[in-house]
């Protein structure tokens, strides 16, 4: 009862996508974030810092990104190295507008029955 | 590098829908699961078993959808107790059915991109 909550606030909706390879995850929200910033950056340490992550988790879940691609996502300079620059090789871009498509055609493919799902929940 | 895996189980992919009302979920797929064995067997407990799953977890389940939701989704004639029938509500119906049509949709949406990032998985 009290004072009406804010519904924008108490009525979320999440969707989570996620590619793998074998047990590996190839692929997720997390990494494709790591990705963007990774191609904004150039850098794999300001991309972690960005992500409030440790350098050494970023550099992991990058590892394994490029382990379960054909061709490398990120092409780091100095082979991980803090101080070396990192950019997305064009399998990187290309995979990282992909899984942006999903996220926008999903979206776009949900509004009508989430909208509904929303309407029934308490305000 | 021994024998080739079978490329359809390693390479996989997850989406998962969660609707959230405040800190709890409101749905999610465990919940939608958990909605339609309750339809198919008219029972929690019958339908706990089929998810190997306890009375009590599910109950938990039925509880928090029938809290967020303006109306129950899952009406039980005894309160709960595991002897008693349990059905979905038209409100409960409805809900599932659209969940069921964000998987569907989303299916369809994300068909292209989602070929194009498992094809440059490793096989």
């Amino acid at each position: 009862m009290a004072a009406k909550p804010n519904r924008s606030t108490r009525k979320r909706f999440k969707a989570l996508f996620r590619v793998y390879l074998g047990d590996e995850i190839a692929l997720g929200p997390g990494k494709a974030e790591l990705l963007a910033h990774i191609g904004e950056t150039g850098s794999i340490s300001e991309a972690a810092r960005r992500m409030e992550m440790s350098y050494n988790r970023a550099w992991l879940l990058v590892r394994t990104m490029n382990r379960c691609f054909k061709k490398p996502l990120v092409h780091s300079s100095r082979g991980g190295d803090q101080h070396g620059g990192a950019q997305l090789t064009k399998c990187g871009q290309q995979v990282l507008k992909r899984y942006r498509q999903l996220e926008t055609k999903f979206a776009g493919a949900a509004r009508e029955p989430l909208r509904d799902i929303l309407s029934h929940l308490k305000d």
